[in-house]
């Protein structure tokens, strides 16, 4: 790239990329909430700041978690954080709540869920934007993590509530993909939307302490008997079905071990980085889908005519491909 | 509609109506190749023939069939419609084969596969357009479906090869997905793709005949076992597993009697009409976007620019939300 002149509405952006690279937290937070924003003067600059930090990025393990309400995420991440600190690294927390939209962010995005993580000179939270759509949260996670690698965090966590929505985002953007289990099966297992099991890279039956010692060995045998019956998304890799008991502290250390186990088996491979090229094709594919179709429903003739044939091919009386098409020309027209 | 004049290109396509509702089999071929052309003036009359017949659609019960190849489906096809038309029913088999463009369409369109069938009068099988994307088939699919159902037809199957790219599409078409398995449980399973199972309304374990009848019943219980763990998708319907021998015709009467108790409790609690209006709905979406999609690929200026913007979005050197901008900016530039 080109080095600006200082009137050149980029340069506030390239002074703030040297802010994250040192290391400044402040700048971290400020370059996440540009990254954030909507306005199109701020999307330039994030632009700006993203191409500069681009050359710094791609340096951490990426592993996104998700698991029911209930399961104990909090209290996994604020576990598995402090355990990963303790080895020396940084751990960046990001996440994409299919729920900010109705409650502001709060299920995520309160910061009281991980008090001693996030008082660690080695953590890094950052909730998820209130207001938000999930398509434009994955999006801007997608570039917060660029930065918090850019930043030096080496560790990036991705969480997301277990609820289907946000899953498949969160898979399409890291290494691997943890869930988190209750220790039981069966009934249980049904909180968990279909397909969701799939995309799992390591499967982790939290809560195994106390009394729920046993039903945790039972729900991991159960796990395993039903992840057989699944194919590998990645050669070499069997999906392991591990427990833990974040409350105790009991069985991080494997979870971490094992996401050391499959980084190795990727790197080996060359799966891992053939993962990441996929995925930032297909990043490129859906932001052009995104906002293809965010400008043709901001069409005014488009929002118009649309309630009346979507309701119509809904009730049978119009055919889609015909309602598509008269959509379709006047989004074209002009 | 307003009646259109001699001179209107849409009146051709309006006697094309007639003859399919009357039950002309030339006529329901010919208006079937009309939908598959993409040249414009055919979709237009493609158009004004689906709106003529649309009042006429929907009395019929759509199955979809997957199972991936060496599970027997041709047979099974072949002993389920001579089954159903065996009851009064009229067959039509419908085909979306992902593999049409490599293979000109053999795989599924080869109609000496099921030779009693297709010389039944009461059945019309239809092979996959050659040469189609998987996207267009199923777009022309379900059009196709909606003028057999004009054409009195009131069993629809939708059939697929069961390798994961084409039973999402045929899933979203049809009232009840029916999954065809091998009589083995674990490694077999295999052959599925992730999530295909998930989609099942209904699975059916064929070649439980001689030698495989053990084999049969023990899959038979592994399969609800595994299927116990995931979330029906339509409420008061927990997906039955079934096993029958389509090559010795046992069970395939229990196979069409568990379609009408689906059917029953579908129309029952609404969810039939739901999953229509919803699948209606969802069509128009897909139909926008492929259409949108098509539009940005086919444009000069995004052409020119793709191939070096992606190659650098994907080697890592060039941010994907950057690389989108860029190619957008040219395509509404003109």
């Amino acid at each position: 790239m080109t080095t600006p002149s200082p009137a050149d509405p980029r340069t506030p952006a390239l002074g703030l990329a040297d802010a994250v690279r040192q290391g400044d937290r402040r700048a971290l937070a400020r370059a996440i909430t540009l990254i954030e924003s909507t306005r199109p003067d701020h999307r330039a600059q994030a632009e700006a700041l993203l191409d500069a930090l681009l050359p710094h990025t791609g340096n951490s393990v990426r592993v996104g978690i998700s698991g029911v309400p209930g399961v104990g995420k909090s209290t996994f991440i604020e576990a598995f954080g402090l355990h990963v600190i303790g080895l020396g690294h940084k751990v960046a927390v990001l996440a994409i709540d299919p729920s900010s939209q109705r409650t502001g962010g709060s299920i995520l995005g309160d910061k009281t869920r991980m008090v001693e993580l996030s008082r660690n000179a080695g953590a890094f939270i950052r909730p998820s934007p209130a207001g938000a759509t999930l398509g434009g949260v994955a999006r801007r996670t997608r570039e917060a993590m660029l930065v918090c690698e850019a930043a030096g965090f080496d560790v990036i966590v991705v969480e997301t509530v277990g609820v289907g929505q946000s899953e498949t985002a969160v898979a399409d953007m890291v290494d691997l993909f943890l869930l988190l289990l209750l220790p039981a099966g069966g009934d249980e297992l049904q909180g968990i939307k279909k397909g969701i099991v799939e995309l799992a890279d390591l499967v982790v039956v939290n809560k195994a302490d106390g009394d729920l010692v046993a039903a945790a060995r039972h729900a991991v045998a159960e796990y395993r008997h039903a992840l057989a019956f699944l194919k590998p998304a990645v050669p070499d890799w069997r999906v392991p079905v591990l427990s833990c008991s974040a409350a105790t502290n009991s069985g991080i250390d494997a979870v971490w071990a094992t996401i050391g186990e499959h980084r190795a088996v990727g790197e080996r491979s060359g799966a891992r980085d053939a993962r990441r090229a996929e995925q930032a094709g297909a990043w490129l594919w859906s932001e052009i889908r995104e906002t293809l179709i965010d400008a043709f429903r901001a069409h005014p003739a488009v929002r118009t005519a649309l309630p009346e044939l979507e309701g119509r091919v809904r009730g049978g009386s119009l055919v889609p491909t015909a309602a598509a098409r008269s959509l379709l020309e006047r989004f074209r027209g002009g």
